[in-house]
């Protein structure tokens, strides 16, 4: 089966929202193996419109439609996909008394009654989040399913009405593992594994975000277990090339994966941070359940809080200066000793956009890590903006954390 | 001027990825006074791609194009959009060296020199944040814009490069002005607004995210001053309205506005947060500069820290709990004092999903600000996720900060 999707909004030309029902769709749609082409964003507009489920029903044979089945003159997917279909509306007195008994003690405003009209032959979605109800148009082997615009109408309408509806059609069943790789760029992964992406089931796309590669691999099959069984030896063949920086899988990115080996093992952590100050804490914070683990941790951004705090010597940070690898040493011992924690992790850097000299420029950072009172130190040099250079800091950081666990 | 966006990725019709950057490009569109009618998102095909650009040229005079310009071989974007144009693509050896540049010290990877094939008689758009170029093709009045997929590499391209090409040919001139509201909601801005809201030169859009509200007025005239003298006196009336929630304009959002008043008025200072943990610091310390003002910040997540460092009473834990308005004040006293700043912030707070009570649920939230020894204690319900919860506390208490800054 084909699909597409298009999505009915002024709200999302002018910039206004951002489609992500699209996206919400798109994944349903992938996990059940229906192929999808294109997606159309088009105004409030009749003319448009008609011209775009024209050429959608032309390329696919389902059309999902988000949006425009408000009460307003503007909201018009209903009327102009019934009229593609030549079904004509009637008014449901069954859903208007829905519609009338959602606005409970308040008064139902007339324009809602719009909403209780209903294309002859459809099938209705009720709408447990709102008024408007959804629909499902077939004739001739064409499905149109048409969605109210909210996303918490449309996603609960979706998972709980559309979906089963859609796996009763599906011929087949797609797989996909996600790998999260750490250290390595998407030009690099795509030319070591250029072999397998050229591969058409299972698939093996890399995709580049936040100083990360995920890599996707996806297979069709008629059951589950047949779509794992092709997604397994690709899977295998790309941990004998890339296995070392391979940190993770699916939905478990860097934080998550270090905050549950720290968990998992009851191993303690503070941190000491300059240039990122607070970030790396932060983020190891927003994870549930840290605190098991993450009692405290300290900002020092000058040169006295690190003394003061972490009881980094004044001759060091003298001699070498407060971005070298020995303060980052000195930070991780320090923060290890004052938290009284299995680890110290340090983090001091020159994160810019000033600071920089030639021999110590913007996005040289030096992290440390001291564990079981064994202190390494990693020199990066990081590229970007502030912000970009003081993320990547933290997640090489992260890593260094999770590389000092795993080797023990 | 009609305008089209085409996003070009099968990793947004599998559902990877948001289309973001179509807002962005609408938005920026839109602020121009350009009309747009259509969106598509397309897959990495080239087929497909050829004939979603024959369409949207057939309705457009201007298409935008995002991604598809990487190193595989799976980005098509500049060969098909060259080939539509007739323009041959030639290896451009300054953009070739840039490239390398860009490595480094690293290899640079063979695919990667792909990026610097440009088609004949097209104006190249430098990438500062990443290796493909943009590319600007134009022909018998029809006009493509290609850039990368990645919002940080697309939007700064976008804004510092194709908006003043496109300002350079539009016919009127498009301005506007974001007001930023904190502490009121969307639905309330919309129904004290609503006869502003109407107007349609200039038009008055309300936007909700991440915990605040944005009101955009946008007028279009024949000149810039014509266009600012349309949106002055509703910038008053909506002062006159709202004032109390308005903190800044356009860019500069609520860390960039406490920043700025830190440093404005060379104002020391230390925050010590529990839930948090370190966002509040890492949040300020994203702001260049922000060390002349920061130097240090304690996270405190336990009590023993909390007595530790900052000189918490053990008798105001036991009686009132970490959570507690009595904690807050005198974790803010406590990290004023040590780090002998003029301003002491504190958070404190149940970020969740566990870890509520009845009488101290998941939301709970205390900020206090020390400033000039007088302490502020504010109590917080916040709703959402840990992530949204503990995002709302740190722009609360720096909103807590700006207002005992301005009340001095």
């Amino acid at each position: 089966m084909k699909a597409e999707i298009i999505a009915v909004g002024t709200e999302i030309l002018v910039g206004d929202i951002v489609n992500t029902n699209a996206q919400f769709i798109s994944r349903e749609l992938f996990s059940l193996g229906i192929d999808m082409y294109y997606q159309t964003v088009v105004g409030d507009n009749k003319k448009r419109l008609t011209d775009a489920i024209a050429q959608a029903f032309e390329r696919a044979d389902l059309v999902i439609f988000s949006g425009g089945l408000g009460p307003t003159e503007d909201d018009l997917t209903k009327e102009t996909v019934a009229a593609y279909f030549e079904a004509p509306l009637y008014y449901d007195e069954a859903i208007g008394e829905d519609i009338k008994t959602y606005f409970k003690n308040r008064k139902c405003p007339e324009s809602n009654m719009k909403q209780a009209q209903i294309p002859q032959g459809a099938m209705v979605l009720a709408n447990n989040h709102g008024t408007a109800p959804g629909v499902i148009l077939q004739k001739e082997g064409k499905i149109a399913v048409l969605l109210p615009g909210p996303p918490r109408e449309l996603i609960p309408m979706f998972t709980q009405q559309v979906m089963p509806f859609l796996k009763s059609r599906s011929d087949y069943v797609m797989e996909s593992l996600t790998l999260r790789l750490f250290g390595v760029g998407e030009s690099a992964v795509g030319e070591m594994l250029s072999d397998l992406m050229a591969g058409s089931n299972p698939t093996v796309a890399p995709y580049a975000k936040d100083h990360e590669v995920t890599l996707r691999i996806a297979a069709k099959a008629e059951t589950k277990d047949a779509a794992l069984s092709l997604i397994e030896p690709v899977h295998q063949a790309i941990k004998d090339r890339l296995g070392e920086y391979i940190y993770g899988y699916d939905e478990e990115d860097m934080p998550k994966t270090v905050a549950g080996l720290l968990l998992e093992k009851k191993i303690t952590i503070a941190c000491a941070e300059s240039c990122t100050a607070g970030l790396l804490t932060g983020t190891l914070g927003n994870i549930p359940g840290i605190s098991a683990v993450l009692n405290e941790s300290i900002v020092t951004y000058s040169n006295e809080a690190k003394i003061k705090y972490l009881g980094v010597s004044p001759e060091t940070l003298e001699r070498c200066g407060a971005v070298s690898s020995e303060t980052a040493g000195e930070m991780a011992v320090g923060i290890a000793k004052t938290a009284k924690t299995d680890i110290g992790v340090s983090i001091t850097g020159i994160a810019g956009p000033d600071g920089g000299t030639e021999e110590k420029p913007v996005g040289l950072v030096y992290v440390g890590v001291c564990y079981h009172d064994q202190v390494t130190v990693q020199k990066l040099t990081l590229k970007g903006n502030r912000q970009k250079i003081r993320q990547a800091a933290v997640l090489n950081a992260l890593n260094h954390v999770r590389k000092r666990i795993l080797a023990e």
